[in-house]
């Protein structure tokens, strides 16, 4: 097997850790602040503009336009206009997007699960660096 | 059970949905760019300083120590000092971190394998937008 460092070569597999993977730029609409919550917003079922814009509190109306082309781009998200006057877009996971939404919730599950851990942690780390 | 929104309250669960909840800043240093990268990369072992710049292919000096710094405190990464001289320094995932790292790699791992998928998706998008 060739292991030489070339991951945008065809017959490579992608790697997220070289820097001109395209597997980076994904990585990053998926984890980034509002990618990932608006995935996870929308794991449970389809949700219009100003619902997911509710659900993901904090998110601006531009923020989460430019999160959801994205998504979209990636064929993560799918979006649905209604031939409705106004017309009503409704915003739901592909498959491929349920996938990825179902790995991401395992690990908000498990670091929501784990605050406890992490804030005792920053408390120690904290009076540590004061003490030095 | 209290259903209110008040995820700070310590008998409320954590809930990155919501904004003031700390574990969306927790969350944020585990899937940012460079978080990501660092857990993953510390996933096999312990790294020097240098070898994890060398892995996290593109990370500045400024933001590499940033990340780590972040993730020490968090209690995901623990930082070993050796008194030699040069004093050498080895970061590791912590047992919290190594369970996250572990996650954070079935995602990684998913969207690599699917960037084709990814690709295929983005060309389609970017035909059916050039011919609106």
């Amino acid at each position: 097997m060739d292991t030489t460092q070339q991951p945008v070569e065809p017959q490579l597999p992608y790697d997220v850790f070289a820097k001109a993977c395209p597997s980076r730029g994904t990585l990053e609409h998926v984890t980034g602040r509002w990618g990932a919550l608006t995935l996870g917003a929308l794991y449970e079922g389809s949700l219009r503009f100003n619902e997911l814009r509710r659900r993901v509190d904090g998110v601006s109306e531009k923020m989460l336009s430019q999160t959801l082309q994205s998504l979209e781009r990636d064929g993560l998200v799918h979006r649905e206009a209604q031939p409705t006057n106004p017309p009503r877009v409704d915003y739901e996971l592909t498959p491929l997007g349920h996938e990825v939404a179902e790995r991401l919730l395992g690990l908000i599950h498990f670091v929501e699960g784990r605050m406890d851990d992490v804030l005792a942690a920053r408390e120690r780390y904290d009076v540590t660096r004061g003490a030095r």
